[in-house]
């Protein structure tokens, strides 16, 4: 067993939808739509809260937007495998680009563009 | 440096906000409207291809889709980060619900709910 | 009253948040990620289904698909009354624009673009 | 034509996709997934306001967010015609069950609950 949590969840998922026969609905378009799905879950957790109030959910609460957020992230590696894609690889390839797009000395404390990681 | 990729992306995260002097925008409820941003865009590539066509994207269209998918999974860690939420014990603690709330000998090969994972 | 669908909603919409107080809770951004979780409700119903399924639905599953659209379109239009815009004219700005960006004669049936409208 | 901006929509949507040759790319799980992309990059605009800034757009981003809410509201119209759905008709229909559910006297600036229309 990997030491590494996305290689776990990816192989864990993998197992988990063929002892279901899941596979069959698994293509990446469907796993996208089944992505925003729980991102559209997760969101409803914040619509009407202030800023402040997302920072300071109830442990209740807390616990339900934990559970949201490890559905979309259940959701993403099982749909970068279905891809192919190495999840951690193109994630540190993508903050290498964003390091170069938004250089500390003129990225300090703007809010110009859309991108803010 | 961890060898978890989550614990390293979270920790690159942090940092990458920090010297930006952005952990001013990066509340929850912000960064859970960055990951809606994302994955409409990762979506977008989708939309008008078959399933099939879906699992069969050109080169370039992949490396694409794994950018988009980069994106989703940097503002979810950054997002987990500032709730204090461990994504990986989460996921984990999904997988196993799901595992009981879909026993092997009910759900093979049936589409009847919207949970597939 | 108006006999237009789209100033009938605004202004019943209107009417509702002020009787119940909601408008402290109905700024554009709220509202943007009110509106989120109503797509996201309302794609669950497809992410299984293919193509065919999906123009096929049962009268039940086809009434809960129109309830979900149903909250898209009040969340939209709510919206739009905070922000002082006009839907029916600017979607008909947007019309146009479409109509210029994909000349009929180049557009027939490819799908190179995302956009396809 | 139709005093209705709603008809006037779904005709004008109907025959931009007759000519071009699009109606088979439209079917309802193509379109709510390019909803979702709209909706997307209309939230976009919004990620890094606060819901002051988001009420207070500067003229040329309220422009851009007009034209995003057009998107949606196209795709909304076209994806509820290839259903055989009434947008009109089950918005009011929603809205009654709504003022069912919240009644006034219970729904009076509580933000309890996540439905708000």
């Amino acid at each position: 067993m990997s030491d590494d949590s996305l290689i776990r969840l990816r192989d864990a998922l993998r197992a988990f939808a063929e002892e279901r026969d899941w596979a069959q609905f698994h293509n990446p378009k469907n796993l996208a739509m089944a992505l925003t799905g729980e991102v559209g879950e997760l969101v409803e957790h914040f619509q009407w809260l202030s800023a402040e109030q997302s920072a300071a959910l109830d442990p209740a609460t807390r616990r339900e937007v934990a559970l949201e957020m490890a559905d979309v992230l259940l959701y993403l590696v099982r749909m970068a495998d279905t891809l192919g894609i190495d999840l951690a690889e193109v994630a540190g390839a993508k903050l290498a680009i964003n390091a170069e797009r938004y250089p500390v000395e003129r990225a300090r404390g703007t809010s110009k563009k859309y991108d803010r990681l």
